[in-house]
């Protein structure tokens, strides 16, 4: 990654100072106009709202819009920087789902970082918005954080870092898998249990795939280890792989597929060397992979897929979100299920019409993802 | 005011499912702007303005955005309606904060009427905003809530209903001074003392004029009452009228002005012809005012003003806010003083070049007049 990305990129939020706007769906130039959008004529749908909540869906941006709402302790990959610093990625979030599904979204970015005054605050602000995006929170506390407001919340709420990452990882893998003759039995190695790591098993799992060895920053996750959080107890319990002890070295061996979502460089080709044949590599580290495209294949691997769009494979979640919020937001459902996400995995792997080892996902620009994206949660039952 | 307004409100509501929407400034239909916008290109604003926080104004949306924040506790003249049914105001609010003076604006509609939690709210939504326009909240609390929130942000904060409300109805009074040779000795009856009522006072006072009468629900406000709030106490002191007891009618003989910010219909025309001469009224309840034009006129009344577009002399607070936000973002103050008001009446006042007695005021489409009022506060000193 060359610098000039950095430093044009500054260029471009000086000039525009943030990249979305709120922008009037009615012209208000003359006296009729303003006193249908605002006084006297507006008091009319405030009075139908008191009467039938429901209504607000029908007469507010309630309909379209979703909040992106970061505490800025888990900013891409550059760590707690609070609340201001989170702003230029959510407003990109926002302009994404905008631009590629539809969705009307607007940055929140919290000034705390308390799990019981973020849930207190979303609830709070919730009224104006038909979904919440969850974004850049760190774990563990993302995780009680989203299930406590998809509990409490009569809107669909969901943490991208968790559900997009896991979602298009495993569209990736249900085209390698094609590729390579494995099954849903292959062994895989899961590096990295934050937020990201923890969806994508869960997501594995719901798709029928059990074989997984867990590591994170202490080597392999096993049942005799006395720091395990909630969710990496729970994974280990549902996972039915042997249970090898040691680190990612020994967890490797004889891997089918290797799923980083953890640290650059962390993966070595003597590591690939030693998995089973054809190895698959999602390298999702970001902006640098757990190893590099080049040194895997050079290495032996079959696929590769990293989080960069300067390689074949991008996994972006990109591909995700703004298709699975539209879709939600047009449907009867009121809050995600994990099944919507591995049919949603299924329908954007079988947008690529012949997958290669260097085409594994369709184009984040392909207009007709989100769309299809979107049918499917509309579609589910 | 007939009924086609409503329903045809209605059906604008209903046809756009909400007047704002978010939209992208910057084009993502490629990798390159994909990599500027999003990542890895905005780790880049995220590190320069985690080192230096003031950098979020250059950066981000921060700049030129403001939250339109309700608790939809007393919305326009309907009461307690609660966050829902607040968004079709909030949303006409946004759209005209844009169309009239260029200022991002979005809808906060909080899901609670607890003053600390609502202060706690807006101190946590803070950081993507540039200011704070609160809207629709019941007195007192919004005066607490204006005043804390002032003291413990540092973005500028305004309560439209107090501020916007009280500088147009100086500005009408300025020129309506200088049509009847009165001075800012007149004597003036408030009746109504709640948010818009307390403010106008406050800045009839800053502007010289103390000469002044209060009614509410109780009659006039005196020194013996034992209900007054601390509001009302302040500004009975503040007052050098000669304390009569009694009501409106009491209150209102051989008065100059009468500004209504209270109920339809309690100034009757008995009560014009009792005033001094040439009678100025601002009957500002909406939609239906303290005493219809018409009948004033026949009064004897001088001059009318209203909150209504379908009489001369309307009254609105959209000659002030867009124009007020846009001045502030633009400028090196951090927070509005009333003193700026003061200027943006005086202002607003001299944009009309002829007054009349049936345009003390200058048409809210005047392009020039928001203009004029961010340049006040920009030049204030």
């Amino acid at each position: 990654m060359n610098n000039d990305v950095y430093k044009d990129s500054l260029e471009l939020h000086k000039k525009y100072h943030g990249k979305i706007e709120t922008v009037s769906k009615v012209k208000l130039d003359n006296r009729k106009a303003l006193s249908l959008a605002y006084t006297p004529g507006v008091a009319e749908a405030c009075r139908e709202i008191s009467h039938d909540p429901k209504l607000a869906y029908e007469y507010t941006l309630k309909k379209n819009t979703i909040a992106v709402v970061s505490d800025g302790s888990a900013i891409l990959g550059l760590g707690n920087l609070g609340p201001l610093a989170a702003i230029p990625v959510m407003e990109g979030k926002a302009a994404i789902f905008k631009e590629f599904g539809g969705v009307d979204a607007f940055p929140i970015c919290l000034d705390t970082q308390d799990t019981e005054e973020i849930i207190k605050a979303v609830k709070q602000i919730a009224p104006v918005f038909g979904g919440i995006n969850l974004e850049d929170i760190s774990a563990p506390r993302c995780f009680e954080i989203e299930e406590r407001l998809r509990a409490e919340l009569d809107i669909p709420v969901m943490h991208d870092d968790q559900w997009g990452a896991a979602t298009v990882t495993l569209a990736g893998l249900i085209n390698s898998l094609k590729l390579t003759n494995k099954t849903k039995d292959a062994k895989v190695v899961i590096s990295g249990v934050g937020a990201a790591g923890v969806a994508t098993a869960r997501l594995l799992s719901a798709y029928g795939m059990n074989n997984i060895i867990y590591c994170d920053s202490q080597g392999i996750i096993t049942k005799d280890r006395t720091d395990l959080t909630k969710e990496k107890l729970e994974l280990i319990s549902a996972s039915n792989s042997n249970s090898t002890k040691g680190g990612l070295i020994d967890a490797i061996k004889n891997a089918d597929i290797f799923i980083g979502l953890s640290k650059p460089g962390i993966l070595t080709p003597d590591m690939v060397k030693s998995m089973a044949k054809n190895p698959i590599i999602f390298a999702m580290a970001n902006p640098t992979p757990e190893i590099m495209p080049d040194e895997a294949l050079n290495a032996g691997a079959f696929i590769v897929a990293t989080g960069r769009s300067d390689f074949p494979n991008q996994a972006n979640n990109s591909l995700v979100f703004p298709g699975a919020f539209k879709g939600i937001l047009d449907s009867k459902f009121k809050q995600f299920e994990i099944g919507m996400f591995v049919k949603i995995a299924e329908k954007i792997a079988s947008a690529v019409t012949e997958p290669k080892p260097d085409m594994i996902l369709p184009s984040m620009f392909d207009k007709s993802i989100p769309i299809a994206v979107a049918e499917v949660i509309k579609s589910y039952n």
